[in-house]
């Protein structure tokens, strides 16, 4: 069996190492240092370039290495190949642990202090009373915060495609409820995968269906947000804050206007960095049960795009 | 029954007058406005002026206005007065959240990326790999934060003078322990009482048995800590960082180096501000009590002095 990793924008020599120990038998090249294109059937990718998919005869999986599948184009696989993704609980924990920070960080003033510390301002004021956590999208990320949250005393409502079931949240699903679940949130989290219908989800409609005094909180992908509806939110009081890890270009540009916006909190794409070892692991399964033709592990719905 | 306000600055107003609406029959005064002095056997005190209390033939209890009893000079107090303070759940919460998500902010590192959001540098770091707090102190404040930090994760150890055993938490006591106890904390989490003995506890001998890497979260009392020895651990890589909710002096005077030291996080006493509410409650259920010659609620040990 040859596997080829084609994950652009990174270095993949730890990847390529670490795999090569795991799986000795198996022919593993990286794009674009790779003579047999037409023998490859297990290709681990990550924003692939398109002309990529039309030399792969023999493709029978497409391994992302994200845990969403948005840097992946599927609509250029031929309908036979089976996608899968990594799933990293390491992740959902450290996700979940970062917008309970952040959401804390706003609740408790953290930014307010400082800035007051830097000013030798001593002014006391109370937590705001704001316990109310919106999550949007209840995957395994969006569970494990919802999780998180409760056990720390927040109320935590949560909005998916489709209906879910989750102890101690109120659940909506669909269109027709999102105006419902958006009309009273101190704190909106978007776990989403990103998809052609939740491209753009945090936009000005959205903004102007909030409280006032709700704080956005992204975690998800950089698309998700329309960036200047953001700042005319920002900057009409229509939302009180947003906490931003994820932007639509990485690094940020630095003339970008989020870096200097008083009310944005920005972090450089740190929620949730993937673990190696995981995901060697995940990979080494999926690529054993390719060759010996068993059933793989975090298959996607192709249809429904993760 | 004549009780008497002794709270010094502040303004009691809206103490008084809860107090007065729930007990319509108790002569109720603020000091230095009264002029039965010898007829008065319950005092409400925090600070009172010494010579106050050589004035006070007939006095019975003394209930402290905070949760500690530091605010009372002890000494000065006839063996028979009965010494009580005010227990608030809600603040204990409040406490436990301000300790959590200080802890998390030092691990997850907000203010190293507050500042390189300023100079618009994007460098993703991992989180730390801190999870071990200690907490000196395990009364209701210390077993409180203990819960929370081990609901969320935290490997926790506690010290305490006396022995006591709460589930989860490795626990030390007494002086010969100490060391131990802080020999491989991340964090340190001072929630003492206020007594000779625990004065000045946060001192460099303390400073100099914790790791390199550990950060310092004092918010019990400002004479717990050493001023210029916290300063000199900073400067000398013997703690990481410190974030401070209470000083020797409040508000903590604008020289004061506090204000502008790099590692230093400080808020202005906001950790946990009392609901007068429930301060009024408890108190009124104690001038109650102690009219009608019934138990008093929250007694302190006058010979531990907590």
């Amino acid at each position: 069996m040859s596997v080829l990793i084609c994950v652009t924008g990174r270095d993949n020599t730890k990847l390529m190492h670490k795999l090569r120990l795991s799986l000795p038998e198996v022919m593993i090249s990286e794009w674009p240092h790779c003579t047999n294109l037409s023998e490859i059937e297990f290709v681990i990718a990550w924003n692939a370039p398109q002309a990529l998919w039309a030399q792969l005869p023999n493709l029978k999986v497409v391994q992302s290495y994200g845990a969403g599948v948005d840097g992946i184009e599927l609509d250029h696989l031929l309908p036979h190949v089976v996608v899968t993704r990594i799933v990293d609980t390491g992740l959902a924990d450290d996700m979940a642990e970062y917008v309970l920070t952040h959401a804390l960080a706003h609740k408790l003033r953290l930014r307010e202090y400082n800035l007051k510390q830097h000013l030798c301002e001593w002014k006391p004021r109370r937590v705001k009373p704001y316990n109310h956590v919106g999550i949007l999208g209840l995957g395994e990320l969006g569970q494990a915060a919802a999780k998180r949250f409760l056990n720390n005393g927040f109320i935590v409502s949560g909005w998916s495609r489709t209906k879910k079931s989750i102890e101690g949240v109120t659940s909506y699903h669909g269109e027709a409820a999102f105006n419902q679940f958006l009309e009273s949130l101190d704190y909106i989290v978007c776990l989403l995968p990103l998809t052609v219908q939740t491209s753009g989800i945090l936009n000005r409609t959205l903004f102007e269906q909030v409280p006032a005094h709700c704080v956005l909180i992204n975690v998800a992908r950089g698309q998700h947000l329309i960036d200047e509806d953001l700042i005319w939110a920002l900057d009409n009081n229509k939302l009180a804050g947003a906490t931003l890890d994820v932007f639509s270009e990485e690094p940020l540009p630095s003339e970008h206007p989020f870096w200097h916006h008083p009310l944005i909190t920005m972090t450089p794409h740190c929620a949730a960095i993937t673990d190696l070892t995981s995901v060697c692991e995940q990979i080494t399964i999926n690529i054993n049960a390719s060759n010996e033709q068993r059933p793989l592990q975090n298959i996607i719905d192709r249809s429904a795009g993760y």
